[in-house]
């Protein structure tokens, strides 16, 4: 069977520590991978890169919250009633299936079902009844009344349930950005792509929050003139942010900005340009939070463009939203430059009706009778405990006065670039593996930027003769202590170690030979010239640093 | 109310965003809490200092793997037999409770409930029927049929299911440390102890394999006259890795190596010297799976002594259960310096009657019978999906032979140092809360070690004037730029900006004024000293880069 470029690079991911099928003693499962020892530095260091991006370059801030997330968040949020895929059962072979999956290009589940066409992938049963299934994963805290719970779907909650202690972290100011990285969840009714659909996945989300009134970014004017790969579902185009929000065909600056940001990442991660595009949703693929949406999509041979980043403008939809279910006050006041004189009509609540009338709820009443802007005179009605409760006229008084007003009050909208981690961790293996033929055989590298590199440098002493071994550890053990990771190798022919170096992308190797001993240099070879270069012992951790860092300084 | 210390740094903690409870706005839950923007810096430089004990200094590899664990391997590790608290219900008020927690010192549970004295703390109602709860999150995976699954209650089960991919990884040579960092999950009955006992929670485990007959460490030597804070339930002792081994207290070379690389970790990380010791677990509060538990415990003025570290020696426990459970060979063989011959008995299956009798299973049956070691010709019978088939004796003929055998199997044992970060955490910050009375007023200081430290560097133009700010933002960029976190502020007194580095634990800040303008020099001044340097605006990331460091090179 001829393989293609996924299945070379799973086998080798498993051979060499990258990737690891999850459980896999006990069978495996679908949608569950694991990082080996190498997998997971990779990861380490793409996490390390998307944070100097985001918390150094960008200012942003990180938040850690949990995994497992209380009901009423998610019911807020609409991932309770939102967050389903349409799914079908075959009644022959006990199969499930997403019907998207199995759904042929432009038919319409309603037609495809009605005139029988939609079977089974498996036994070929005819299949009927499709159903709305929730794709959170759901557990329940406690014991004896225990409360209902899911895994998170994305990381973005714990960032607007925590806004207001956020908004005040930053000194109230507009716009600031929050970021999370961490699992998200997603019960995948049949997951078949591999890494590409995990139920369990890495994320990386931004929420950048900004006055609606002013979409705008600090930084916009320094990159405005850079090009964005942009694809309008026809073709592809190469558009400066500033033309592109001329033209409308990115809706703001913070936007086009976040875009920017987002392709900078993903070719500094070593993504190939090439293999690289924004694309827009349509209205009807966007998620019922978003009303605009860029999805950063990556080529790959064996998916085709895949999407690894999503970008969207999600408005004031999900601060409404938990201001609305849990009260709490996360407006933002906008302030007039000097504050005006405004009429308002307050309502003064008559404890003495509201108490005999309400009981313990009298109070609560009063507080929100007394936070209430009336517009009209219409009946009053308050939510309490999700219960509307009619207020009678004679509970409370109607009173005009003037009030020094010093701003508009607002939520805040929310611009969010959300990273796939895993899918652009297979992206770089991909986009990075390269088999060329030396001397008869089979030989394989991965190009890793040195930062993204798991491993930095082999280091070797060049026969296993023990005083070459005593210094070429030296150097190992300094080189770790100053936080360069290693990989010390005394076995088989250089070539064979240089091999085994290329094979998981690291980007140097440090020989140790008999003139060492007497010089105090030592051989570095560069894996992607194959250029050796005699430095000074005393030298090695300042030359492989400086090679290694994210940027120079 | 007086406030004790736990109180009042709680409440800084949530007002400068070091912690804040999760959901508050939903009313919030026991036993979940977030990491604000300083709080996830500081676990983020919390575990990058950990990494660099255990991957570079020790050597260890990391692997990731998913929270998600399927029912088979926590049942074959023990979690779901034995991963329970004894649980009592109120009937009256309908609370449950951890019996642990509720019992009075010296009573057991029988006489408390005899007596009748096991009353409930909120309503005082007599408690009867206690129940053992399994403490792990339950949850399935897929539609349809779904899979029994369950939260992650350790990292460990992920590094021990991986044995023999990680055991090729480090080409085959004992002893190797797969180390984990990440999420674990513990349904507690009723936490009532704030962040220390969290229902989700960080934790670092090291699972360091170890040949049986040597459980000896490559840098014992380097240490072995270095101290240990030992505690032996009566009193505290200082010991030297060597004596301690010698003299029985600890129980081997590689044991004593990890305590103290603990120790040597804990007290980089800022814990203090005198508020720390090692506490040998007595036989019957140790884990399931341990057959020698020290605990890292450390001192906390409002939870007295707190576990922060557990030290298990798990022997083969993991690795046995998940061979039998699995079938999978993850045996090691020690070597003999030469060959040997032995005479061995073995099976030889004879399928013709194999075939007709078990079917399907035959094949597998004859895998099983061809590995078996006879040990005499009793009946042989083997176990599939965990039921034992007796297999008749004309199916199989038993044959002597000679072989060379080149040395024997064994399973390793494995040493584990299991890292509560979170309880790390508060005792860092509670550590390194310092409160002194600076002109009238409270004034309060988090003595952070600088690589701990979540901001490194204040960075601020004396006044509020562009030509300074222009100068101070340009220094701020190139630091972020070079990677060093910075908070940049410009507004009130420079008294004041530095009392909120101070009250965050930021080890400096630099300030631009009008010399600078001049010299093209700034003032770096010490949190600790609270002296002031001048240093060229050139030779400022390389002056902070110095010192945030973890290691000097």
């Amino acid at each position: 069977m001829v393989q293609d470029i996924y299945d070379k690079i799973m086998m080798l991911a498993k051979r060499r520590g990258y990737i690891y099928p999850s459980f896999e003693i006990y069978g495996g499962i679908a949608g569950f991978y694991n990082y080996g020892p190498l997998g997971s530095q990779l990861k380490n260091n793409v996490e390390k890169l998307w944070r100097s991006f985001y918390l150094l370059r960008d200012n942003c801030i990180e938040i850690d919250t949990p995994t497992i997330t209380i009901y009423e968040v998610l019911r807020a949020s609409g991932h309770v009633d939102e967050f389903t895929d349409l799914t079908i059962d075959c009644k022959k072979c006990k199969r499930s299936y997403k019907v998207e999956d199995i759904l042929e290009k432009g038919t319409t589940v309603e037609d495809a079902i009605k005139s029988g066409t939609l079977k089974c992938p498996s036994c070929g049963g005819i299949l009927k009844n499709p159903y709305n299934v929730n794709l959170m994963f759901s557990t329940s805290i406690g014991v004896g009344e225990r409360r209902k719970a899911f895994l998170r779907p994305e990381t973005a909650q714990g960032i607007f349930t925590d806004f207001h202690l956020l908004y005040r972290y930053v000194r109230e100011k507009l716009p600031f950005g929050v970021v999370q990285i961490g699992k998200g969840y997603r019960n995948e009714v049949s997951p078949r792509q591999g890494t590409m659909r995990l139920r369990e996945f890495n994320m990386a989300e931004a929420e950048i929050f900004f006055d609606p009134e002013n979409k705008e970014h600090p930084n916009f004017n320094k990159v405005k003139d850079k090009e964005l790969y942009l694809f309008d579902n026809e073709k592809n185009m190469k558009l400066s942010l500033e033309k592109a929000v001329k033209d409308g065909i990115i809706n703001n600056r913070a936007l086009a900005y976040y875009m920017y940001l987002t392709q900078e990442f993903l070719l500094s991660a070593g993504i190939d340009s090439k293999k690289f595009r924004f694309r827009k949703h349509a209205d009807d693929e966007m998620a019922h939070y978003a009303t605009e949406c860029w999805d950063a999509e990556i080529y790959s041979e064996r998916f085709d463009w895949i999407e690894c980043v999503g970008i969207a403008d999600r408005s004031a939809y999900d601060l409404s939203a938990h201001i609305k279910s849990s009260g709490t006050d996360m407006y933002v006041l906008r302030k007039y430059e000097k504050p005006k004189i405004v009429e308002v009509k307050k309502l003064i609540p008559n404890m003495g009706k509201l108490g005999p009338l309400f009981k313990d709820k009298a109070g609560k009443i009063k507080e929100i009778l007394e936070k209430m802007e009336v517009k009209d005179t219409k009946k009053i009605s308050v939510v309490i405990d999700e219960k509307t409760i009619k207020i009678p006229d004679d509970c409370y008084e109607i009173v005009e006065t003037n009030e020094k007003k010093i701003g508009d009050k607002f939520v805040p909208h929310v611009i969010e670039p959300s990273y796939g981690i895993d899918r652009i961790i297979y992206c770089i293996l991909e986009h990075n593996y390269h088999e060329i033929n030396k001397k008869g055989e089979e030989y394989r590298i991965f190009t890793f930027k040195p930062y993204i590199a798991p491993i930095k440098t082999g280091v070797f002493p060049l026969i296993s003769d023990n005083k070459l071994i005593k210094v070429a550890k030296e150097i190992d053990k300094k080189l770790r202590d100053c936080s360069i990771s290693t990989y010390y190798d005394e076995s088989g022919t250089i070539g064979r170690r240089y091999a085994r170096m290329d094979e998981i992308g690291t980007p140097f190797c440090i020989t140790v030979d008999y003139d060492t001993l007497e010089d105090n240099m030592v051989t570095i070879r560069d894996r992607d010239t194959t250029k050796q270069k005699r430095v000074k012992i005393t030298d090695t951790v300042s030359f492989i640093k400086e090679k290694i860092e994210i940027s120079c300084c």
